[in-house]
């Protein structure tokens, strides 16, 4: 049944390569653009990136479409008026020259009949918990590192063929390696990132105002004032030769203010040089590990746009993730793309499933943190702030970078949305890893959560229906919560009498029965599972009989349509909990109305866009987002199949060229796009897309 | 006879903001540009800068054009696709709308018929030996800040006023100072920079999308993720007040590669808040420190436009002072403007007579550094290297990073013009600071200086007559070697059989003459002695009796007339070496020759631009340069003041207006400007004009 496509023709998008923890990319792949070395940046670097081949000294360069045609500093120096000039002696291959596969680990481009092949690799796997980590461990897992690869099939040929990498950055020139290490061959920008090979025969180092012609070099072949430095190998003719490349980041000391931390990984790295030979020495390690990752994704049942999404997905997440190390422990950051956020909490809530799966520690650590410094009481009892800063600045504790007093729609306070994250992260990494001394520790707090939820419900236990329904006073007088969905239309960005918290509420309370339970409370245990009959049971009563629809939001007269009505269950899904998915067990009248209402949402012109086909997270907006369509897909796929119509299969492949044409291609993955024109209106650059690992779980 | 015309209409250029040895700058001043605080940059930050004041609550900010209009990214955030719109509620005013002031150490803007006042202060002073300095002389001289202040003069008013200073950078959202210091009132960008005040009545913080208009606030009426964020003071109807400014920098760490240094200021401040509390704590000796400065300068004889040149160019060269501390000692570096290299020799011998003025140890710290490594030996002996490296990069020793082999023109070696400059510089510095116990410790490397001299005159004795004429092999084959005029044409460029390196070096013979004197060694002081007298002798061989004219260089019928012809008496003019300035003395029939030269050159057509009136340093170029105007001058002016035609002397005003329109002004101080145009065509950004400085000793 699934379609499965050529991807377009329109094919540009870039690509995050980076490491575990280092807030780093090596961004590339959007056709005619520039990318490079980012360290903690909101978007693509501006460097060129000179990757390619030429097939004798005498022929053009043909390079990848990874560079806007530079323009030699030169002048800058002579004083000549002439006017600036590209370089000649080359050619950006067009797409049609060159295929390029992205996999889970690994960004591949081949040309010239696949014998030119460069290939950027990101190894990622299961992180043992850092505090435990022995170093050798640690600098395995936790190095700034991204591998790489370069090679020419010169068997059939008869002259020796030139491979280059390199990179063009006016704003800052390299400097070589070799002066400080003789086990590398590259260059480095100060201390901060560089590129390396091995030191081999046949590898050469160039640096100049135009790489691809240097004219001027000083007493070792360089020139070290200038902005362009490359790698370059030599293939001797009937030879296939694969070179080995390490792209290295390094940032040492305190990089946070508000709370003080480094990056974890500088406690087992001395410093750049040391990165890059640590990467070149367990290249093969690093390589293979890429290759098992891909090979999981590539034997997955998922389809060829779903694989690239996960692979686009994880990429963006890696690139966005900050291992920090703070007081003698660690301190785990995502960071939230664009906006640079830390640790979002409504973003943690969708990374969960995907951290569960390679570093459940982080989620832990994150819910720590979150209790210890990012918790405050309101009128109604405790919750949690939407994020703990803001681009490496700790906000002081109880408050987040985002929220602002006293007014409705985006910015305003998400209490009740980080009361249920809280609870559904919590209780959802100890069910998944089993860590019940964990929590056992917070039992204190689940059950502040628990009465806290209660609250918002009515002051008047007589008078609760199980809705969330009463704003925090930090909103004030005239201001209202808002959630996740902020920056959709009112049907999903209201908190209060809000379908999407209602069920997300209803999934909380199943878990906290759960907790409850384990942990021997009894009755605790027995007023979540009430609550969350009560609550299901007021779901069902909001049904609207003669549409077949659930509302948006229980209030005046809203007639918004949304696919988030079952996001909910994701985590009752993604942890077997079989009697409350049982679509006849306790919840079935529920199901019942919601398998109609999802049923006629993925329809076109309601919550799938009658222009792309895409799937709308809400029926009366365009702005749909992508790691939310993943979820919805998940629980309609596991829960509701039968609302999947054959125009709603059509779905991944119009999110997939979303992302692979430069609508959001520009800013590698993207979350907020407009469903009509694919184009990104938000959320760019974002980790937030991991939501697609739970695909693997179907 | 000087002319003093009122400032041109067309005034807008950028003044580089700058600590001393911080190798940052905060740089405002070009009309409707941004600008703002950078840190080891080539050119002017791109922070919109928000300073101005509003009259009511009700009226519209009025401010300086410190800006292009900013673009709220609040879309970002809320998806919203409308098209992103400049804020309202503000006027930029016009050149006509207010009054600046450039001194010394100071830059000045006044409005609202003077109510408005806002001024930056860069004061610098005499600095002692960093080595010998106590710590509290270190925080005060060492400080990475500039201090300024904002006022307005509302006695008559009848409604409170307010000021706003902020800065605006969608790149990096600053953060607030109070959460670390209750002694800040202010923001900083991570770490690195920051602005603040003294918290009191009247000094409010802001922070938002758009800080002219804030709509979100949060608890403490800021919005953190935002990039744009002020200081906004209430000056109360029926009073006047002035808030103090302080804008520091701060980088920690190992900031160099090659040979691993510091910022000396960490020694003694722990970062940034340490910086910023100490500025304002210090604010009123510091703003006393700027006005001694400005006052200086003003009750000199200079005209209105070289007191001009003087004040920008002195920003310019503390913006490009880096102060370094590596293995326990101070490492003095002077960036090289737009090309950021290290230690330009052909600079440092420049900057001598105002580094002689305020920190003479600077000079003696870069010579011994270009012994100890970046001094080497070719075919014919000692030399030294044209840099130490570039932006932070320490070349391996004996090397530049500016060097090249195998070719002429720009990028060869200039090995001859650095040897004659440690001469000038070593000699220089002992003889003006009597620093002898230096020199004798130097008698080794003065001796290698004289016999390198030598041999690259002839390997002959015999044969030879004073001139430079052999290339370094350094250069090849091939090769020839430049001067530091290297990007003027060959007339400049080449340096063997050069007038300008003939007349350079017989400055230094007469320098060797006299240290070699004071250090005992009569031999040497007598050939030192008798190789003058013979090198002015073969000068005057060259003077073309039918033109009147020296060639530029004694060679291949070369006919170019240049004004460097005189720059080599600049160092006995300076040190007052009477014997050898006297224009009836052993150098008599040299200087009437000079006399003559100098005299036709300074004529219109020659070496006076026919369009702008500008001093051109070649008869074939019209690029020339300011930083060798001024030495030009000073020389002309002192010892050929005869050659000071009518025309020549219309060059202050010229060359001024050159630097305070956007030709140069749009990167600060330039060096090298098209004689025609006013426009620069290189050296951006640049310390070199601080040559200037030599007016105040005539």
């Amino acid at each position: 049944m699934n379609p499965v496509p050529a991807p377009t023709s329109r094919e540009s998008y870039h690509t995050q390569h980076s490491p575990f923890g280092a807030f780093a990319s090596f961004t590339i792949g959007l056709v005619d653009a520039p990318g490079g070395f980012g360290q903690s940046l909101r978007g693509p670097a501006k460097q060129n990136v000179y990757v390619g081949y030429r097939p004798s000294a005498a022929s053009d360069w043909q390079l990848l479409p990874f560079l806007t045609p530079p323009k030699s500093q030169e002048s800058a120096f002579t004083g000549d008026a002439i006017v600036q000039q590209a370089p000649t002696g080359y050619r950006a291959l067009r797409p049609g020259d060159y295929q390029r596969t992205l996999d889970l680990a690994s960004d591949t481009w081949r040309a010239d009949e696949a014998r030119f092949g460069f290939s950027l690799l990101s190894p990622f796997g299961s992180v043992p918990d850092p505090e435990k980590l022995a170093k050798a461990a640690a600098r395995f897992h936790l190095a700034p590192i991204i591998c790489g690869w370069i090679e020419y099939d010169n068997r059939a040929g008869n002259a020796p063929v030139e491979l280059m990498f390199g990179v063009g950055d006016p704003e800052r020139p390299l400097r070589p390696l070799s002066d400080t290490s003789t086990k590398l061959a590259g260059f480095a920008g100060g201390a901060d990132y560089g590129y390396a090979t091995t030191p081999a025969r046949g590898v050469g180092l160039r640096q100049g105002f135009d790489v691809l012609n240097p004219k001027l070099k000083d007493y070792r072949g360089l020139h070290v004032i200038c902005g362009e430095s490359a790698l370059v190998f030599t293939v001797p003719a009937g030879q296939r030769r694969r070179f080995p490349l390490v792209l290295g980041f390094y940032v040492a000391g305190t990089v946070t203010r508000g709370l003080a931390a480094s990056y974890a990984y500088t406690r087992v790295f001395k410093g750049l040089d040391d990165v890059l030979v640590h990467g070149l020495t367990q290249h093969v390690r690093y390589t293979r590990l890429a290759a098992q990752r891909d090979r999981e994704l590539n034997r997955s049942k998922l389809n060829i746009d779903q694989k690239f999404l996960v692979a686009q997905a994880t990429h963006s997440y890696l690139g966005n993730t900050e291992l920090l190390w703070q007081g003698g422990k660690p301190l785990w950051v995502v960071n939230e793309g664009e906006y640079r956020m830390i640790n979002t909490f409504d973003l943690t809530v969708d990374h969960l499933f995907f951290e569960l799966a390679w570093q459940p520690w982080a989620v832990r650590n994150a819910l720590d943190w979150f209790v210890r410094r990012y918790s405050y009481r309101d009128q109604l009892g405790l919750s949690f702030t939407h994020d703990m800063g803001v681009m490496d600045y700790f906000t002081p504790a109880g408050h987040s970078s985002y929220e602002c007093d006293a007014i409705e729609g985006c910015f305003s306070h998400m209490t009740m949305e980080q009361l249920l994250n809280w609870v559904l992260c919590a209780v959802t990494y100890a069910e998944h890893t089993g860590d019940q001394a964990w929590l056992r520790r917070q039992k204190k707090t689940l059950l502040a959560c628990a009465d806290s939820m209660h609250r918002r419900d009515d002051a008047d236990p007589r008078k609760r229906d199980g809705l969330l329904k009463l704003d925090s006073d930090r909103c004030g007088p005239h201001g209202s919560e808002i959630t996740t969905y902020d920056s959709l239309d009112v049907s999903l960005g209201q908190a209060r009498n809000n379908l999407y918290l209602g069920v997300k509420a209803l999934g909380s309370w199943v878990l906290l029965e759960t907790a409850f339970t384990g942990l021997g409370l009894k009755e605790s245990a027995r007023d979540a599972r009430v609550t969350a009959d009560l609550l299901a049971h007021t779901l069902t009563t909001k049904f609207e009989i003669d549409t077949g629809f659930f509302p948006a939001v229980f209030e005046q007269g809203n007639r918004s349509r949304i696919l988030p009505a079952v996001e909910g269950f994701v985590y009752l899904l993604f942890l077997g909990n079989r009697e409350a998915i049982d679509r006849s067990g306790r919840f079935a009248a529920l199901f019942a109305q919601l398998s109609r209402h999802m049923t006629q949402a993925l329809q076109p012109g309601v919550c799938l866009d009658p222009t792309s086909g895409g799937w709308k997270m809400s029926s009366t907006s365009t702005n749909t987002w992508f790691s939310k369509i993943a979820i919805a897909q998940y629980v309609v796929r596991r829960l509701f199949p039968e609302a999947m119509s054959s125009a709603a299969l059509v779905g991944d492949h119009v999110h997939a060229d979303w992302q692979r044409t430069p609508g959001c291609g520009v800013y590698a993955m993207c979350d907020q796009i407009r469903s009509d024109s694919g184009i990104t209106c938000g959320s760019r650059y974002y980790p937030r897309g991991v939501t697609a690992w739970l695909w693997l779980h179907e």
